[in-house]
């Protein structure tokens, strides 16, 4: 600020923020202001390291100083602003881990804008504490560095993401919060009518028909960060209430044209927060669904573990070892889990898996061990060298690398063992490389399954998904071997969405239905708004919408979505800070025609 | 895309979009998709309008195409996908309204993505449609030009605002939408909790608690393009239910802060987007309360309207002109509001002005007219010539400028009234200048007024915002002379926000109340959360939340709401496309332990 006088007259709080002065700065008046984050008294002399969001500036003061007197009286956590001179630190007492750490401000005035009273909980340094302090002083629990650290990068991610949406071309819309029931299955939060007595709003748990009717509005590219609202009870990746999704989609495209506009958005914002980790370079991988199944158990791989299952039934057909040859026999399944370079594991590593699996309710995991090429074990004992020499050459295996095997009945369940056997013998040898993202595409997903319970085809997945072949295939092909135009985009063995190709046609959703064994007239009772608006012309189109949450969750390194949301809930959905949800008065019920059953306030 | 052979394959449904192809792609083979827009028969030649979000482009099928029988047949609004050749249109026939008037595409071949029904609403053409019909059909109403570009520009403003706001240092948080109650004084809409039976959360009617916690826990300079909800009847320029605002708070700041880092993002974005319509240079203008109250008559004032109020009632006090005279012996106020150049306008309007101002429930509007000097009218002639030259000279009129009076006993119902007749004036007389956007700062709000019915001073506007003088001003002015850091924003005589620096003080906070009438138990009881905040450190700080929505509008130059919202609510708050308010089943009240009172369904 400049005077009419000419003369620099200082602002009111701050000539610079709490991260700014350098060794350059020495000499200068400056004033800042902040928060005492810690005061350390050397015999007369007061060291504050003064804090703002930008950083921190060792401010000191010794008896000469008018502020030495305030700042002794003051708590931590006050919030002041120093008046002082830049003054270099003495020799030897820099501090490299500070972009300020070469100077010091000495005070020459204070001014206390706010007295701090004593702290419910600390906010220097990074101790636990327990969770429901942290959520009801959410505000001091906010100042401390990791987590401030984790919202700063929670705003960057969406900010960087937001850019890189409209770069590819799509343009951000606001769908209603306060709308009808959305037919996604879980549970609405439902809002009563003031203005229409015993009717209802819910708020969305996605804006899945509002993106598809802003194509058929002819919209071309659509995303949003959307808020999404599911009344389900907390799991650790999931908020209770409220959470965010990178909501998009895209007219005239095909599957491709989908992968294609959002890898390098997902890619670049993960190059761009991921430090030193390595990002899947170029295109996705990906894979078909039942591929997924066989070599990783799962339909979210996590391709950080290097270890590949394969199905060895064949081996075991008519082999002379009874357990494995009996299941084959029944048209059963028999998976094996390399376990790369364990000549050196004990038995007890070995049986501990076996016991897992067991706790797992599974009949347990079979294995071979291997060391210099020598077969150890039970399976290996029945199967005999030769035929273990000859699974190991066709799965490629080295002459240290044991076996796991998975079998089941029923190809699901044998898989599954198969996957989870995969994940925990990757992670007790140390297999996992945390220094990568590694995305993929699941692609090709079953349109239809067999359901064992009502004895009928059914849906496997999404019904409004485009069916591979379309009317075609629906009318020819057996409906267990049609595939969607559906995907999900994982990384790390984290599902960050489903997408699809949707099904934008009232024919082929009508014929869809109908092997799934639903009539015509259950259609448009049940999708009318969908359907009726697909009767006025609609593009072909798709889209997806990878769960904001969890990229800022993987990038934090964050295992709890409550560290990367700024005013998360409890898990009982509670907001302790705020108090909510609360009663309410008895007016407020009335205006709203409702009354409250059982043992709250009456309306 | 490129197939391994390298010759290039044609995307499954565009090589270009419908507003893309030009003069120089003549001789193309090209596919494009999009709506059948219009169709017009010229006898064995049908021309089709193609649109899609990009634009439109024409395509002809003669009685060798064999697209020509597939278009005769289809209805307009019916998606198609066209194999064609672009080709120059004949001399004489291009559209220079349309990006694509140089060509047209010869259809070759054609695939029927979706074929229209008949349709409940016209698409081409913007012709007036009921209301209810464009709500339910919103789908097919955001197909129109008018409608699209409006959503457009409503993304693209936001985007900007946006982008403009990271570049100001601000950064954008996610606040939650299921909260408590927030003091904002409108009616909240609730949401009954499952988890906990007889409690309620509420939508937040806006985050203030939010923005400010969010300062004291140090993010220093927050946006958000924020959702709010207030459970309101509708008016044309407010949403029943939800509205977005631009949502900021800034710490360590005084109101000149907040000025200097605002007016750049509004300008910027209303520059960006109004054509050729002139934006306020430079500074916005900062304009007393009091100073607006008199010369506008409004706290509003459309500053594009050049007639300014005076006050002249010294002219009248004892005069010889009886009403006047008596208003002003009484320590009531005369306002002149100036008619420029109204020699030529009949007695008629001077009278109809009058008449107006009595239907307003005022007493009416006296006015002198003025024609090359001489005067005229009723006023003039009990005042005098002499008086009233006298007046004309102060107030700087020109010897056509009529002049119109407001008085009252009352200072604010002759302000009131004056500032609507100027703005009636500035109307009639075709004073405003459509192609300017006038912004303005209204500042220095009285912190306190005296209230008649109550016989006490209270808080005039917001009891949260620093009064001017702090503490000090509070323990030894008249509450009534002092003023708030408090100001709103105007635009064109719209107001897009209140804002204010806060008040972070709780000592200083008290004492507010106390002047106001309220005990610190009181304060302590109604403002729990806050004031306890406060208590931990908290920094001066203070912003404002200009509404999106009215931005929008007016940028688009539309009255209503709805215009510029792509997905509203009718003014019963109904959604008629996803028929929402709607009933719920006796599960889900049961779960959410209430029943309905009344005629509704019973839970």
């Amino acid at each position: 600020m400049t005077t009419s006088s000419g003369r620099r007259t200082m602002h009111a709080y701050r000539s610079h923020h709490c991260g700014q002065l350098r060794g350059s700065d020495v000499g200068s008046d400056v004033r800042i202001s902040g928060w005492v984050h810690r005061k350390r008294d050397h015999g007369g002399v007061l060291f504050v390291d003064l804090r703002d969001h930008h950083g921190i500036t060792q401010v000191v003061a010794d008896s000469d100083s008018p502020a030495l007197a305030v700042l002794e009286r003051l708590r931590v956590e006050s919030v002041v602003t120093i008046d002082g001179n830049v003054k270099a630190r003495a020799e030897g007492t820099s501090n490299a881990n500070l972009p300020t750490g070469d100077i010091e401000v000495y005070a020459r005035g204070i001014t206390v804008q706010s007295s701090a009273s004593e702290l419910p909980m600390p906010v220097a340094g990074e101790q636990e504490y327990p969770e429901e302090i942290r959520l009801r002083y959410r505000y001091l629990d906010l100042r401390r560095e990791r987590l401030h650290a984790n919202i700063m990068l929670r705003s960057n991610v969406i900010a960087s993401i937001r850019r890189r949406m409209v770069e590819q071309g799509f343009t951000e819309f606001q769908t209603p919060i306060l709308t009808a029931s959305s037919p996604e299955g879980a549970r609405d939060y439902l809002v009563p009518s003031r203005v229409h007595p015993g009717k209802f709003y819910a708020l969305p748990q996605a804006p899945q028909m509002f993106k598809q009717l802003l194509m058929v509005a002819g919209f071309d590219r659509y995303f949003q960060i959307a808020p999404c609202f599911r009344d389900e009870d907390a799991r650790a990746d999931r908020s209770p209430g409220e959470f965010y999704q990178l909501d998009f989609e895209m007219s005239f495209v095909t599957q491709d044209d989908v992968f294609n506009a959002i890898e390098p958005v997902l890619a670049g914002v993960f190059r761009e927060f991921a430090g030193e980790r390595q990002v899947t370079e170029g295109a996705f991988p990906r894979i078909p669904y039942r591929e997924s199944m066989l070599k990783y158990g799962s339909d979210k791989p996590d391709l950080r573990n290097p270890i590949v299952i394969s199905d060895v039934g064949s081996h075991f057909e008519g082999s002379g070892f009874g357990l494995f040859s009996t299941i084959v026999g029944k048209g059963g399944f028999v998976r094996a889990i390399p376990a790369p370079n364990t000549a050196d594991k004990s038995r007890k590593f070995f049986d501990e898996m076996n016991d897992w699996a067991r706790g797992e309710g599974y009949a347990g995991l079979g294995y071979a061990t291997r060391k210099g090429g020598e077969w150890g074990g039970p399976i290996a004992k029945n199967h005999g060298t030769e035929g273990m020499d000859k699974l190991a050459a066709e799965l490629g295996l080295g002459p240290d690398d044991g076996l796991f095997f998975a079998a089941s009945g029923k190809e699901l369940e044998a898989a599954k063992l198969a996957g989870a056997a995969r994940t925990r013998v990757g992670n007790s040898l140390g297999l996992i490389d945390e220094n990568r993202f590694d995305f993929c595409w699941i692609v090709d997903f079953p349109m239809f399954e067999y359901d064992e319970d009502a004895k009928k085809v059914d849906f496997s997945h999404n019904p409004f998904s485009m069916p591979q072949g379309e009317l075609e295939a629906l009318e020819t092909k057996d409906p267990l071997d049609i595939l969607a135009w559906q995907y999900d985009i994982v990384c790390n063995g984290v599902e960050l969405s489903s997408g699809a190709i949707r099904n934008h046609r009232p024919d082929i959703m009508y014929k869809a239905f109908e092997i799934a064994g639903y009539t015509q007239e259950q259609v448009d009772t049940n999708f009318s708004g969908m359907i009726n608006a697909f009767k006025f012309g609609a593009p072909p189109h798709g889209g997806s919408a990878p769960g904001i949450d969890r990229i800022v969750m993987l990038l934090a390194g964050e295992p709890n979505i409550r560290e990367v949301v700024v005013f998360p809930m409890n898990q009982k959905a509670e907001d302790l800070m705020m108090n909510a949800p609360a009663e309410v008065s008895a007016k407020q019920l009335k205006e709203l025609s409702i009354r409250i059953v059982g043992d709250g306030p009456k309306g």
